[in-house]
């Protein structure tokens, strides 16, 4: 155990963390958009306080961190231990939590015309951290490790198996921090330890993996976090014929077409916002556009959960987790019903009363439990961190 | 009614049939690869003959056709009345069986680039037909015809919504012949009509569709044939990223990548052999990567089907068709085993001696129909042109 500085860094959201044996200290969260900048911060037993920045402070958010962290530490008379950063990139060197030294950070910099809208954030917050605490070992705390028990059959996809090879194209997966700190407690939550687990996390990015005897099975992202069920802005599961149709007729080049897939889709593609909430009072105010989007929104991710029972031969535990998930009763009924006939029901009484709180929602005497869980990718970070330390 | 030319035109294979009031004939089968290419033809009553040809024999295939029809109808005294030509090609305007006039040919022109393995071979033909039976109308047969009954949330990407209108870029669907040619009979070979029914093609193409109530709901190839599950050499459903980042690695403009996913994916990509018998037969000889290629194809057409439970609200018949679904005993038992928990059992017995011929290899207790039949496009090609006739 120690003390662990934990980092998930965006483009539009940065977030840090500061743990010690397991205990939240402190948390700032930086949030940007069209709408402008702030940071939030909030130490252990206060209120959150929130401050409008400018875009150029926002730039430089790990400086203030940084100086927060330190006074923090020199409050409680501590020194840190360690940094533990979220990896998202692909690459089957990526699918493990590891200590980054120099080699890492060469394979990592040779990856980020792969990866260009996730690996230079990265790599930044890695820089940062070793000008701002040097000699502070720092972790990679990997969003696919938890994947990388995929079997052949949902690793692979039905690629030229020379090129799968030579250019490290695989289904990795990604959410796996969020899987891991969820698929951990689900014993906790509903007292039953699950054999057929299937997890939903529905935030910003969405998707759906079956974890079996708590190891993952499938996953619905696979090289890229575009892929699989829609998203927020993500485009999903995209025919290749469709998409070299877009780049053809709008001539543009893989890296553009990276940038239109992650910013263009989902849920902003087809109607015009990446906000559940608010496609959900969209709805609710008669608009037939919203109303649809939500319908494909939820009939796609019905469709990643029943064909997540093949690699489970079942389901006998669901689990809702990621911001809406986890907050919005409306969508979980969405998502749920439509899965009557796979056993999958949910009490509405339970269901409508269970909001920012964990809990079962499906009736006490089904024998299917669908659990409503808070995912904390940040504390699974932490843990990873002084899981790493305990074994050095 | 009346005497019809059917035409299916592939790069690799065409066939020709001729009907007259619903009965088949005449039939010139021409299929060329690397090893050769041949024709077999067969008259009704009459063994079919096949004989070597050149490449050039190949390409000028409508010439030998055109004589043989003409031959024909001499004997029996009959006259063309239409011909009926497949037609694949994305766009909303070819999801209907239609008589191709000037306008129709202008459009299908404009659609080249976007499916210049398809719309070039089909103008060809087309072309051919009027030089040698003018003023003969000609019937487009659309493959995706049957699969306009798509839902919103099924024929949509979750892209941005402007482009998918202007680029006319939705999920289309094919094997639309196929799934209507046997959907037509499944009640006489169950003697069921079905509610909730899964079509499973298995072919050099691959597809799963969901049938409710006679209309498709749900479908596996998209946008293009490429997409869904596995195929003989197409790659089949592939992250967006993942493709990106091929083109980008091996420096490929669209119409490149377009090429690769058609010829290099599926089976063949994965194990160098297209050919379903071929893999089974090299899996029986301990051939271990042949074994994980079968297992995840296998698994592959399970998740879509499971998957294509949710537009019906489970499944009350499953068909197995196209060449492998019908002929290959062990394919079926593989595609079936892993779905029992969905109520799908086969008799193994039944499903043993059920080859090269219609009928249910579910056990008679079963509630869960599970049918083999045999699918023929040319058949329901004639009863379009057939049925287009009547109507006009």
């Amino acid at each position: 155990m120690g003390t662990t500085l934990v980092i998930n860094p965006g483009s539009s959201s940065k977030k840090y963390a500061l743990y010690q044996n397991g205990q939240l200290l402190l948390e700032m969260s930086f949030e940007g958009g069209n709408s402008g900048y702030e940071v939030c911060t909030e130490k252990e037993g206060t209120r959150q306080v929130c401050e409008s920045i400018t875009h150029a402070d926002f730039q430089i958010a790990f400086a203030r961190v940084s100086q927060a962290v330190k006074e923090h530490l020199a409050t409680i008379g501590a020194a840190l231990t360690t940094i533990s950063v979220r990896l998202v990139a692909p690459g089957t060197v990526f699918q493990r939590h590891t200590v980054i030294d120099d080699a890492f950070l060469t394979l990592l910099r040779n990856k980020e015309l792969t990866a260009p809208l996730h690996i230079p954030i990265i790599l930044k917050e890695i820089q940062s951290s070793k000008e701002h605490f040097p000699n502070v070992p720092i972790i990679a705390a990997s969003d696919s490790a938890f994947h990388a028990t995929l079997p052949f059959v949902a690793r692979e996809f039905s690629l030229q198996r020379e090129d799968a090879l030579a250019l490290d194209i695989h289904r990795f997966g990604y959410h796996g921090l969020s899987i891991a700190s969820v698929t951990n407690r689900v014993h906790a939550v509903s007292g039953k330890e699950p054999q057929k687990l299937i997890v939903c996390h529905v935030g910003s990015g969405v998707s759906v993996t079956a974890v079996k005897e708590g190891k993952s099975v499938e996953t619905t992202m696979g090289y890229s976090p575009i892929s699989g069920v829609p998203m927020g802005s993500r485009a999903s599961d995209l025919d290749a014929g469709a998409l070299l149709e877009l780049m053809r007729v709008k001539n543009m080049r893989p890296s553009e077409a990276l940038v239109y897939l992650h910013t263009s889709g989902g849920l902003m593609g087809l109607a015009g916002d990446s906000d559940i909430r608010r496609l959900l009072d969209r709805q609710a105010h008669g608009d037939e556009n919203a109303k649809k989007t939500l319908e494909l929104f939820a009939y796609r991710i019905q469709k990643a959960i029943a064909a997540a029972t093949v690699s489970l031969g079942g389901i006998d535990t669901l689990v809702l987790t990621g911001t809406a998930g986890f907050r919005s009763a409306e969508l979980r009924a969405l998502i749920v019903n439509g899965l009557q006939y796979l056993g999958i029901h949910i009490d509405e009484g339970r269901n409508d009363t269970l909001v920012g709180k964990e809990g079962t929602i499906s009736a006490q005497s089904e024998p299917l439990k669908v659990l409503v869980m808070r995912t904390d990718e940040m504390r699974e970070m932490a843990r990873i961190a002084d899981q790493i330390n305990a074994s050095t």
